[in-house]
């Protein structure tokens, strides 16, 4: 390999993973230099922006410097790339916040499994990411630690609760970060930041050292700077990815989707869209038509009672985790999560039980209906262009449960029946803000969403543009 | 194979399966002979012990006729032999009353897994055998079907909720039958009755077709004359057993158990017992040392607080199960079943979850503390000598819970903790009732137990004394 020269880390940190991994294995850039840029971005930037909960500098510069001195044949397939992880996935040795002020000196003497994969592949760790506080909270919120800001646009939401992952790679602080989704707490903060996001299929990736919020519907999730990207962390993390992997799965000559079928449903998900969102999903499927797929319009069973049958399933779930919490310093807990874990001690079992039959019902209705028609559905990510985080701030109050429900009506079924979803930008709208589609498959189908969200991507190009904050 | 001289085909039916199946293979009986003596027995004892729920004597003459039919080499393990089966094993297009009035007309039109397999393996079904409503109660009481009787004396009660099988097998009217145990049911009548009677680990044997009562708890088991029956039964209805099978597994020569270790619980399970229940256990235990094996005193964790727990695992789950029935038709449900249900309505979901939590907390106390200190745990299967049916008949008043806690105090701790148990007879009280030990084993270990439970009937003879009316 020739030894080209050497290139600028911050400039390669504002772009995919792609370049900075040549640039490695080249020699013109080292694991430490990316580090370097990275947390200095991560301390202005990111600070700014409320983005990083915990920084990592020691820990960082030394996977940096063992990265740097590992001879190329042992450099794994992430080898020196920054990234940082929202602060629930366990760290050894590193204080992970789990977004609260209960749990907030919380030293794990193991990191999650996810991140020592992520670790043991070369990627630099830099710290813990922005969270609502136990992962509760589809806004960006967090009253004990403020709001995470959106780089579009600060008054906006980032969307949550991987609200810090969302913003800082939007924000070109990582090339990637994980996020966990439990009705919508990756695939919002990547739509609302303008990333691509995926939650993969309930249970597909693994959760030990991930906080548990709900054994139930819990699930990792990927958010970074594309498809690609998103499927070469996948080929990490992921135990059994396809033949080939993920990213090899993405490759159909010009990404091109001819071939493949795109269904449009034909309820619920495209109900009282606002008109600037209707409008740029039409583009959207123009473009997919464009690009060679099939587009009709399937029949979807009703799913007006999903986000209920999923309140159900989560809010004792997490009552149950935080049982002994509320118990023994109620006061730490912020009013908006106290007062959704009180709805989930209240729970009667016999629903709870209802509502985790019921969604073998619902997915097997979608699995055998619409999903057998077509080889993804495609819906926006949010019905609603980006509220402002004042709108948005509505603590405990009355108008809660309205205002969160509005904001996950269109992932929070997905969450609820385990199906894998991806998002990505469509554009954005007049304040600012991106708008996202919402791409959903089959159980463990990831590689069909991920091949259909990259043909979009490459098309669209809409993830070149960086917001004005990444600047 | 000599043609020896026909067989009365009633006096087979009252020893075990052995010699029967030695008389079919050398064509002195007939699988029809032996139906004809079941079904007579069914009709006039099984009468008398109101034993029986459901008698199938069309289905019966042909699946006998069928095999006797079968050239040699087509015949199954259990070829010829008259079962029946507890009346909540679905039986295809045959009525199945799962012991109630609101469901009695239930005919299902595919048969459990395990009556399918019994059957492909040569058994004869002869009906369902009764048993409590929905399967919930241990007493052998039924409200809309009146209460079995035992066979030893009709005052007492049989147990339950498997009382039918209990009665059935120790009154000669089959050879062995399906129980369910989601507290002690099988072991219950099996104790009481006089009959060995399996609980395997929970989740090993399929539930398919099995009324479901608590999806957390349910087990499938088996009730026959001795462990070598139930091993038999457990080699055509298990997907894995051991190399070589149950059966096998309980050849050691003279069946002596040396080089085995048994503990003796220090607390709970041999507290407070009947002096007379203390008398045999103590006999039981010189017989095993007579037999070889090592018995010490082994600590065990507190299991008071199990029967509460087990109670918040399995009355939400059966409430749930129930609810469409409780809503349209409460009047169909007796008071009692009705009563306990309503206790499961009200439980918060996070107790429920809590319990499930708990229950890996104390499994894996008891599999690294006293199961990894022997081989088994022997206790008295009752604390108490047979109460009598009047003294049982508490229906839904105040004092219910406290009297069905009683009858199940040795047996609920591992319905809770899903380990397997095997009860056997030690011998009998003063009231006529047969006493009963219970083995405890490891998960999946059912073969140790089997060969304990083995070890002890060829040395103590119980069960060749059979009871009044089974004569």
């Amino acid at each position: 390999m020739s030894e080209g020269r050497r290139i600028d880390a911050a400039r390669l940190l504002k772009g995919p993973m792609g370049p900075a991994l040549r640039a490695l294995a080249e020699g013109r850039v080292t694991a430490t230099a990316l580090t370097e840029a990275a947390l200095d971005r991560a301390r202005t930037v990111g600070a700014r922006l409320n983005a990083v909960m915990t920084l990592d500098e020691t820990h960082a510069r030394a996977a940096a410097a063992e990265n740097d001195a590992l001879p190329p044949d042992q450099r794994g397939a992430l080898h020196g790339l920054p990234l940082a992880h929202k602060d629930i996935f366990h760290r050894a040795g590193r204080r992970t916040t789990l977004g609260s002020r209960a749990r907030d000196a919380f030293v794990p003497a193991r990191s999650s499994v996810l991140i020592e994969r992520l670790e043991a592949a070369g990627s630099v760790t830099l710290g813990g990411l922005h969270t609502a506080e136990f992962a509760m909270g589809p806004t960006g919120h967090n009253e004990h630690y403020g709001r995470c800001r959106n780089p579009w646009n600060p008054d906006l939401i980032t969307g949550g609760s991987s609200s810090g992952s969302g913003a800082a790679v939007a924000a070109r602080l990582v090339f990637a970060a994980l996020g966990s989704d439990t009705g919508g707490s990756v695939r919002l903060p990547a739509a609302i930041c303008g990333v691509t996001g995926l939650k993969p299929t309930q249970g597909r990736l693994d959760t030990a050292g991930m906080m548990g919020l709900s054994a139930s519907l819990d699930c990792p999730g990927i958010l970074a700077r594309g498809a690609e990207d998103v499927a070469r962390v996948m080929d990490v993390v992921d135990t059994h990815p396809p033949p080939g992997g993920f990213r090899a799965a993405l490759d159909h000559g010009e990404a091109r989707l001819s071939g493949l079928t795109l269904g449009l449903p034909d309820r619920y998900y495209l109900a009282d869209l606002d008109p600037e969102v209707a409008a740029r999903f039409s583009e959207a499927i123009r473009v997919f038509e464009g690009l060679g797929a099939r587009v009709i319009a399937v029949v979807v069973p009703d799913h007006e009672s999903l986000a209920d049958l999923a309140d159900l399933t989560w809010t004792p779930e997490a009552a149950a985790q935080h049982l002994p919490g509320l118990r023994a310093y109620p006061e730490q807990y912020g009013r908006q999560v106290r007062a959704r874990l009180l709805q989930g001690l209240v729970t009667p079992a016999v629903f709870h039980l209802q509502a985790r039959k019921l969604r073998a019902h619902y997915l097997r209705a979608m699995v055998e209906g619409p999903l057998s028609a077509c080889n993804a559905l495609v819906t926006p990510a949010l019905a609603i262009t980006t509220p402002t985080a004042a709108e948005m701030d509505v603590g405990a109050g009355a108008a809660m449960r309205e205002t969160l429900a509005r904001i996950t009506r269109q992932t929070r079924p997905l969450s609820y029946l385990g199906l894998p979803g991806v998002v990505t930008p469509m554009g954005r709208s007049s304040n600012g803000g991106p708008t996202a589609l919402q791409i959903i498959g089959r159980p463990f189908d990831e590689a069909a969403l991920l091949r259909v969200s990259h043909a979009f991507e490459t098309r669209t190009r809409w993830l070149n543009e960086a917001p004005p904050m990444a600047m």
